[in-house]
């Protein structure tokens, strides 16, 4: 499908400046942004003097920014949104969400995925970084919904480790040579959920592919001060001592760094994914967000699974980034709203290696929403980005397009998705493991 | 208009259950609140045999409640939204709100009022405790657009201290007995901007009309620490020590209440507006909600003026209240949602002074707001008042009501509103300021 966005205000998010103007797509990619003046010799030079376009769509001055990454999420969890909150992380885990998990089979996460994949849509998420249980049901409720999902492994002590390594590895071959929508890194859950050999052995998996890794890391302080019992040093430091960062890599929440982990960090070219929304319901902290940019850290911003937010929501995760920074440093003009803008689109990216889907630019992927100013919260037109981050909501997501696929629009699914049913499973399957 | 609501969740917030059934409004009240069965004998005893449904509207499982009543905004500042971010309360207030808000006339404020109003409708926010500039424009354009409006002096001494009495007192005899719309409070901007002889002033206005009184009180900890040197003791203390309080009221934003202030509010009765968008935004800090229920002192919520927020968003402010407090208590149980819900409508409520427009009952006024449960965000259906509070967005609200009236329905305002001449408006006005 060929698609004109014309009467367009553009974010591409190479620099702040708004531009009025153009989008063009051809199937999955972008093939223009500019002024739209001239553009017979665009077309000349595209080499596209027959170009048909599916649809040409008046944007009626509305905005079009690259599709916001969510660089940490358990989609699967929709299951228990609601389900168990008002808890501590540790309780939580164990006495609610673990004793559930048993009992998800990969068809239920495949359903309760699609829930999830339709809540991305509403809030303009275009990838998700998904840690989650079953990959391969996950990867098919991705692809049957169109949806660009980077999956991590989420291996930990609870299963046979040969085994999890094995999967992960072949879960690693395949989804980063199958469906262009799918990608996949190696992980792990976390330190507290994982044996010190099976660290070493993501570390030689890690070493065979020159593959980064991204696991939890530094959610809590007494996730932290446990490690510190277990191995004298820092989660952090201890992966790092182990090799696991030696491609790169990261870790999510990250809340708890100290100034030899941040070191390590800036060393090695990690990336934190902050969760503000998950850290906040479940009492964890307030990461040092304005210390990691201080250190030219790349920063990016995940909602962590349903269960812990309890929703999927770029827009509340922006607020709540800058807004814990100043609360933390007691400073208003802590982490401005551009850099929070970043971190939800090229920061997201580069952590998820999309370097394809970072920005509005020719010859990138069609990753795509379009923000809806002809809303009062969006009035009036004094400064778009602080408009979108302290100011924004989902309501303001008019279109999310996908690889060049409009899979949202004016409030309306895609055609292709049967959203109520999807609903009527989600609660069939809760009703079910009750 | 006569309208019955079918096929409905209604959570009435009378309690917590969750019923199914329906709701009946005649004109700007409440007929009917119930399973809907046996309707002949509600017909016969409400004696309706006559009745005419204007409309008869199946909400296909949709939640119906109360309004959400936002305990305090200063809506003209709509202007000054994403126009001067990042910068601390005191800078932000003297060097970029206070100059721009003397060039500001009546008429503009009218304008930028309705431009407040839409978004509250998107909110689902029924009722405004609104401190602006120019009362008699801010009462039209709440009347012109159908919005409940409780006003509230903002008395200073940047103005003739006896004119702002005379024109406080006219008012409250006015508003309190014109369009049953609006209602009109006595209160005063804050102690750092009154003198002692204003203050003495407002507690004799307020002991003429045995009338409660509002301000913004302890929102920051330099201005408590600015009253103890003016005044040897806090501000509350300060205003109970002149007979503010003798009547009632309560404070804006109450982030630094000490021991002896709670006991001044328990004795008082008196209620917390908290504002958490706007204390966070500002880096001004966060409120001991906790601390404050315990006490059973009336916790309403505000979403303060959109220039320190940057937006009205009922949802927004609702998990800030229990976000906040657990990363102050460091406890993920602290405020659970059932007692933020009630902060957002009973007990704004109670603060405004609207006892007939807290519940759905027989008799209430018809403020009422329908969620869209048929969106990813709000499925599975664990817990609907958890769902609302944890996971709730604008994008959720499918209708707003207010005095009878449908006000915002599906994502449309009302006819009668020309909504993009309102936003033409705004930007007109802040470029004729800038």
């Amino acid at each position: 499908m060929n698609y004109r966005f014309y009467n367009a205000r553009i974010l591409t998010m190479i620099n702040a400046d708004i531009l009025e103007g153009e989008v063009w797509v051809q199937n999955e990619k972008i093939l223009y942004v500019g002024d739209g003046h001239d553009t017979d010799t665009v077309y000349e030079k595209l080499n596209l003097n027959s170009i048909i376009w599916d649809r040409e769509i008046d944007c009626e001055g509305n905005l079009l920014l690259p599709g916001f990454k969510d660089a940490h999420t358990h989609s699967g969890m929709t299951l228990l949104r609601s389900y168990a909150d008002d808890l501590p992380l540790h309780d939580w885990l164990t006495k609610q969400v673990f004793p559930i998990e048993a009992r998800m089979d990969g068809e239920m996460i495949y359903h309760l995925t699609k829930l999830a994949v339709l809540e991305y849509l509403t809030s303009g998420i275009t990838a998700i970084f998904d840690m989650y249980l079953t990959p391969d049901t996950i990867a098919k409720a991705c692809v049957d919904m169109g949806m660009r999902c980077v999956q991590v492994s989420g291996m930990n002590g609870q299963e046979n480790f040969g085994e999890a390594l094995q999967k992960t590895e072949q879960c690693y071959l395949k989804y980063n040579n199958d469906d262009p929508l799918l990608s996949y890194f190696i992980g792990f859950h976390a330190e507290y959920t994982c044996s010190k050999e099976l660290l070493e052995s993501v570390a030689k998996l890690a070493h065979k592919y020159r593959a980064p890794v991204f696991t939890h890391l530094a959610e809590t302080k007494s996730e932290v001060d446990g490690c510190k019992e277990r191995y004298g040093m820092s989660p952090t430091k201890l992966f790092d001592s182990l090799g696991i960062f030696d491609y790169g890599g990261g870790g999510y929440h990250c809340v708890y760094l100290d100034e030899e982990d941040m070191e390590i960090f800036s060393k090695r070219g990690l990336s934190v994914v902050t969760n503000p929304g998950s850290n906040t319901k479940l009492a964890s902290g307030i990461a040092p967000i304005s210390d990691y940019l201080t250190r030219g850290i790349n920063v990016a911003i995940g909602t962590d699974g349903p269960a812990s937010n309890n929703c999927l929501d770029m827009f509340r995760e922006m607020f709540l980034v800058t807004g814990l920074a100043k609360l933390r440093e007691q400073d208003a003009s802590a982490v401005d709203a551009w850099e929070v803008l970043k971190m939800a689109t090229v920061n997201g990216a580069k952590a998820m290696n999309l370097p394809n889907a970072d920005v509005l630019a020719e010859g990138k992927l069609a990753d795509i929403v379009m923000i809806d100013l002809h809303q009062p919260n969006m009035q009036p037109i004094n400064n778009i980005p602080k408009n979108l981050v302290y100011s924004g909501s989902k309501q303001n997501v008019k279109m999310t397009m996908i690889h060049g696929r409009i899979l949202y629009e004016n409030g309306r699914f895609s055609d292709s998705y049967d959203v109520e049913a999807i609903y009527r499973k989600a609660n069939e399957i809760i009703d079910s493991l009750r």
